[in-house]
């Protein structure tokens, strides 16, 4: 028996029967095709019509761009039924069927694949049309579409050749719109375009209608391996063998008269999330007017008092459809005379703050699970809450140069970019920061706007392919900026009041209000009070394993960690607090010190301020853990370069040369001494590969004072605090061990500092000593090292580089580069944990370490810690926490409820 | 029943039944004891007596330095059995018996534990073995001596204080000579040395024999614990917790008169093993007077013609100790009035070259198996073997400033340290080369001896304590050295003839010939052609399952190689052959090279060197494989330093102001713009950590050209040896690889290379392409990297300072100093491989590579390749070879038949 390839929209049952789910049928029938069936059988007005499946495509296609047995006799079947349901004729002049050939795949890829509509007519019909329409000017208007984009579509004729007809047809009759050309227009332009196919192809067009619906439809399943659509696959990360369906629908018009109109709407507000319809609209127009965005569109709330019975008709579907679907809706629409049908419906796309909202409000009115809402939230969407914004201060001041639609929020900032390339290549390969300002974009635009900070064009609507693209990657996006003109040739947009812009020039724009500037405004990021987003979080609170701790040095990042729900401190870096402008110079004294004397001198200076410190961190985390890593970096990181040294000295040796008094004198000489000081110790200090050299526990063995000091500041602020009845959890991490004898040897001496000072205080603080797993010899050797840490961290740059053999610094503007470019590497290992690499060591450590230490404490610290893909490694392996910077903690806290979502029994 | 802790040397075979086997009688008797028992089983001559057990050693020191039950009057017991024996009484002055009192425990250490003569004497038995001998001269003497090891062993009393009483009446009766004191002189020291006992103790020597007995028994149990004791233990690498045994023994004189003799003797000759007896003896004389080394003894083969019987007895008891123990004896001896007593036998010390020709004799005599004689020789001895000697050429036109003893063979040159301390401490932390030179060395000189490159001594001979240790610890040393005169206080030694040597200044000092040179004369390494050395490399070879290949990189060191047994090349470095004077210019234009076709050009002349150099390595290694790395190291190790440059240009452009006419001007300025240029390229050069930076397969994969030309040369050389009918076996090695996409890029580029040439050259050639593993991440993904490599080779050097995170060239002259110093390292990684980390990594990789590709070919071309330990480990990690320098491919051949022995199932 035959396949069977082409299902009615009404066979919705057989064709789940055949798939076994709902998952497959979307695979089967793509999604607009299973959408339009599930439409069918919900009793929503669909126009009859039938799909080929995703199988056809696949066979077709393997079968080196032949149909397979039984494909076209099916679908001349499906076309009798269709005929049978809507009583028209495909190809009879007297009552003419027109069908749209649609593809359709899995899911969702916006304006990639391609539509014909009208196919059914030819010059016959067309006659036929007029006579029973009496509607000439819609008969030739729907002939010239027909042509058109049968021509470029399937035929390869490029767009702008028809496009200048029609312009040249414009200017002629001296009309500026469309919509005032009149039906002898149309009928010229028809003809003109029948001419163009015939000179570009050699061959008239197709007046055969059966063979108009077998060229379109080798068209669509052809151009599932066209250039643009493996390049938004690429970039979506969607499989290349799904395949795609067809979808051959009954055509409605929306251009016959003012009963008739069509329209795009959304079921929900797609910028913010509020639950009320949202779109834009046409009376007497096409579908493709609206989503092109030519024409200037209604708002959907018109439709209430234009036409109110389609308006609640809609209104009832819409709803309807949200509930069977579980979520926001985006549909297409068409009124022919006074009847609504709907052609489309999928899941609408949205903002980061309309998808949390929504899922947030969905709960609530019992359509989803709390699951199912952490679940629909990326992190990238969370990240989006975190993004900048411009400072409102700022823009006081600022060059507002024209507002259009906000339809991707956020604030972008870069250099002006008039294409695509133009703009891809500013960001990859000179590194900078573009915003891509076209007309209205188009599918071939995409790349562009990935590579961009932000997207900016002079047409098109909230439904704008921009639009879509912008919210779905993020991109902040302001369109139909009306103000502004943009002269492609000469690399210049013109703004209202004379002001021009070059290409290269700085903008920056506001996604969230529509705005666009003159320069580079600054930007500030939000606060993370969204009350929805809060909601989400904490339901993802509810559901993960994995703790979630910040990177902080300060009181006021901890204070902010602890807002975004930071649940303790994972990494205080204690070194950072010794660059500050009061205390360097303590710190240079202490590495300049000529014997320990002099040293414990500088190091009692220091005391107090690190005491101060760690109080102010201990207050802002009462009662959680707070992990204070002992100093790391190497000494020389301190004192000034080298180069700058010598470059001092030569300076002040030729001062000394013109130096015309004794007290000026005196004082250069005094300053060469000190520089020369500064540069012997520089140079003793200096090391060929600083990252393996003198840093980490090692300074700490060979310095013992420094770190000592470091313990008696914490202990003594633990004790101060826990004095003024706060209660503190102290963790001080020894970094950088290599064998478990350091570790002894370290954490005896500073658990004594530990014990003295509480005993002087006569407070007794609860305390862990624990050490980070950076080095691979650590992580092999971990059963040795729990036998001493109570707790571990994985300080996985560190671990990364040494793993690797890489220099962070100086490979990811070196070789990793070209590494990235080749695919030799397949993700940057610096920001996704290198699983078979470091990760391997990373499971082997926390085996090791838990087979020494069963209630050993163990989390990660490293850049790591705040990536989606390792934290759900971090799930899998078994972590207890990830700590991250403060930014990075909401999307943590979501990434690893995702992980135990994705990972539940 | 209380223990038994005395054992009679006739109860021998009652000890065995206890200790069960013969290491056990060993440990329980100790060595000395154990041996006196066997020699009395075999009929040897040997005084009656006993031994007290290390058992009541331990319990005695266990108890806090109190007898264990039992021991008191088993002792008492034994002596009563001693008495029946030799028919003599102790105590009685009628019939005295006399014993010694001296330690032996289970390893021998020399001069390291106490002897105490002639207990039993006191006033009223002097007097009567006056009256019996009618030798007044002889008892005093032996009282005085008794007096003196008891006051100076027992009761702490500065030996210098008794020998100053002797030289101060050497003095008064104008003699220089001990033999030269009368009997009332003797008896006058003898009064004298008890006064001195009186005043430094607050006591009278004991007068009672049993007390005597006692106390010199505790005496030897707490010698155990003496800080000497405990030092020679640390550095031989003996347990602490085996105890000492006592050996309580009859005395008998070799200085009863002219029928009297005393002396030392070894078996065979112990400094190059020649089969015949050696030694040194005096007529009528103490044993110390020998071992001491004051007076000028007779060599052995003199007694020969003075007591030819004697001699004969002494000849065969030799044989028959040999026999025995089947090893060199090193025995003591005393006729005493025409009658041989053997007082002693062990193993004897002896130097490389001996151990090596008695070990290859004793296989053919059929005392001993091939494995027993590659067991016996240590990988130490076989590096004595390359240890350099002094030039023969220099040694011409030098001034020789004495000879002595050549008891230690062996060249050594340094700094003239007059005591330990100053030695030790020089070596240690001012990392001098230093000999030192001392009058006598003690047991407390033996850490400035091991911190020495060599030993000088101007009394003693060949079995003086400064003979025996340096022999035992390989250092060259020449002792007796009458010639030279050594003023301590002074800090400086007089030669004869005038010359004076400051401590400090270098001397040179050949251990083979027993000469002292003044300043540093040049050494040479021996040719290893010892035809001893040769066979029992030879048996080791049969015995070991490691592949043992060389790391060269010329010709000439490969041709040395493989008369060293080399069985192939496991590292060619490359690079090694651009830093040679008519290269590095074409280097350096590769580097500097603006664009492709310039670096081509600079390739296509480094081509044919390359080729050449190849060549001469495949003919070198005919039949063998040779392993040639690719380019390793970062570009800028080809440049000037980046310090070297800028001081030049500042120089140049001094000089530029000079410049006095145009020609000079124009030459300055464009040796200006070349060094500018080049720190230019330098400074685009330069990383942070170029440990971790730009090198090995990172450089062939930026710079195709490079590797690929490298390929072709290698793959030209094969194809035209093999058309001289040479078997060549090259194996390509990718060095530095982290992921195995840089391998499959790499590799797949290359080997088409090498096809290209074979099919040029119409030649095909065996060959194989495989990587370094010297990555954590390699090791740690070894299963995929097998998959693309033919085999494998650890650098374990890189993997050592990634997987430690230590970077060797900074931190081996810094922290590691400490941490050596600290014990937190165990040992050197660099040295030893770490076996619980890098090593880890080792086993991983060879299990994971061998799992992706069976016969996957594994070895190791670290400089740990050469080091016994790691060998060990290769070979119990299965590798197929070790790959080390030239010079340590026979320690690793030894070595590696060392693992199989130790290893065998």
């Amino acid at each position: 028996m035959a396949s069977k390839w082409v299902y009615l929209f009404s066979e919705v049952d057989e064709a789940e029967a055949y798939a076994g789910d709902w998952d497959g049928v979307r695979g089967l029938l793509g999604g607009k095709g299973a959408n339009l069936a599930d439409m069918t059988r919900l009793g929503v007005p669909v126009p009859p019509g039938f799909t080929v499946t995703t199988e056809a495509c696949n066979a077709y296609l393997e079968a080196g761009e032949r149909f397979p047995d039984g494909l076209w006799e099916q679908l001349q079947a499906a076309l009798v039924a269709v005929e049978r349901d809507t009583g028209k004729k495909f190809g009879d002049p007297d009552n003419p069927l027109l069908v749209s050939c649609r593809s359709g795949a899995k899911f969702s890829m916006p304006g990639m694949m391609d539509t014909i509509l009208d196919i059914g007519l030819n010059d016959v019909v067309a006659e036929g049309m007029i006579r029973l329409t009496d509607n000439a000017r819609f008969v030739w208007d729907a002939y010239r579409r027909l042509v058109q984009m049968f021509g470029s579509v399937v035929l390869d004729v490029p767009d702008e050749v028809f496009e200048a007809v029609i312009s040249g047809r414009r200017r002629q009759t001296g009309v500026t719109s469309d919509a005032d050309l009149e039906a002898e227009d149309w009928q010229r332009i028809t003809h003109k375009f029948k001419e163009i196919v015939r000179t570009y192809t050699g061959e008239e067009f197709p007046q055969e209608p059966m063979e108009q619906l077998r060229m379109a439809t080798e068209a669509v399943f052809k151009s599932w391996n066209g250039k643009r659509a493996v390049d938004y696959r690429n970039a979506a990360n969607i499989a290349h063998d799904l395949g795609t369906a067809v979808n051959i629908v009954t055509m409605v018009f929306g251009n016959m008269g003012d009963s008739s109109a069509t329209g795009v709407a959304m079921s929900r507000n797609a910028s913010d999330g509020r639950n009320e319809i949202e779109g834009d609209y046409l009376v007497n127009a096409q579908g493709e007017d609206v989503v092109a965005g030519i024409r200037q569109t209604q708002p959907i709330s018109d439709l209430a008092t234009g036409m109110p019975e389609i308006y609640a008709e809609f209104s009832d579907i819409a709803k309807r459809l949200e509930q069977h679907y579980r979520n926001m809706q985006d549909m297409e629409f068409t009124v022919e005379r006074g009847k609504l049908w709907i052609l489309q419906t999928r899941n609408g796309k949205r903002t980061a703050q309309a998808e949390v909202r929504i899922a947030a409000e969905m709960v609530e009115e019992g359509l989803i699970t709390k699951e199912e809402a952490v679940s629909r939230v990326s992190p990238g969407q969370v990240d989006f809450f975190l993004h900048p914004q411009l400072d409102p201060e700022a823009r006081k001041g600022a060059t507002l140069l024209a507002t259009g639609l906000n339809v991707s929020p956020g604030a972008a900032v870069g250099a002006v970019a008039f294409d695509a390339d133009t703009a891809e290549r500013w960001a990859k390969e000179d590194k900078r920061k573009v915003i891509m300002v076209r007309p209205e974009t188009k599918p071939d635009d995409v790349h562009g706007m990935l590579a961009a900070q932000g997207v900016v064009t002079s047409r098109g609507g909230r439904t704008s392919h921009a639009a879509l693209v912008a919210r779905q990657f993020g991109k902040p996006a302001v369109v139909g900026v009306a103000e502004i003109e943009i002269d492609l040739e000469a690399r210049e947009m013109h703004v209202e009041g004379g002001l021009v812009i070059k290409e290269g020039e700085f903008i920056s724009i506001d996604g969230t209000l529509g705005e666009v500037y003159q320069g580079k405004l600054p930007t500030v990021v939000p606060d993370m009070n969204d009350p929805y987003l809060t909601k989400v979080l904490a339901w993802a609170d509810e559901i993960r394993r994995l703790g979630v701790r910040a990177n902080a040095d300060y009181p006021r990042d901890a204070e902010r960690a602890r807002a975004y729900g930071a649940q303790g401190l994972g990494l205080v870096r204690t070194e950072h607090m010794f660059f500050e402008t009061e205390r360097l110079p303590l710190v240079q004294q202490m590495i300049m010190a000529r014997n320990v004397t002099e040293r414990v001198e500088a190091l009692d200076q220091l005391l107090p301020l690190q005491r101060s410190d760690f109080a102010g961190l201990f207050r802002a985390m009462e009662s959680l853990p707070v992990i204070i890593r002992l100093i790391d970096p190497p000494l020389h990181e301190f004192l000034p370069s080298h180069d700058e040294l010598v470059s001092d000295l030569a300076d002040l040796k030729l001062r000394l040369q013109h130096a015309d008094n004794m007290a000026a004198l005196d004082e250069l000489l005094e300053q060469i001494t000190t520089k020369q000081r500064f540069l012997e110790r520089v140079v003793a200090l200096r090391e060929e590969n600083p990252m393996l050299g003198t840093r980490g526990v090692r300074l700490g063995i060979l310095i013992p004072e420094l770190t000592q000091m470091q313990v008696r500041a914490i202990f003594e602020a633990a004790c101060e605090c826990k004095k003024d009845g706060v209660d503190v959890r102290p963790e001080v991490m020894i970094p950088l061990t290599t064998h478990v004898n350091e570790l002894r040897v370290q954490q005896s001496s500073l658990e004594n500092v530990a014990r003295r000072v509480m005993e002087e205080q006569g407070v007794q603080v609860e305390y862990m000593f624990g050490t980070m797993i950076e080095i691979p010899r650590a992580a092999l050797t971990a059963d040795e090292m729990a036998k001493v840490a109570q707790f571990f961290s994985f300080g996985t740059n560190d671990l990364t580089q040494t793993t690797l053999g890489i220099s962070r610094d100086d490979a990811e503007s070196g070789f990793l580069v070209q590494y990235a470019k080749r695919g030799i590497l397949p993700d940057n290992p610096f920001a996704t944990i290198d699983e078979n690499g470091v990760g391997k060591l990373v499971r082997m450590a926390v085996e090791l370490g838990r087979s020494s230490r069963a209630n050993l404490e163990i989390g990660i610290c490293g850049e790591h810690g705040g990536d989606p893909r390792t934290i759900d490694f971090c799930h899998r392996t078994g972590l207890d926490y990830v700590s991250c910077s403060p930014f990075r903690v909401p999307i943590a806290r979501l990434a690893a409820a995702h992980a135990a979502l994705k990972h539940r029994e």
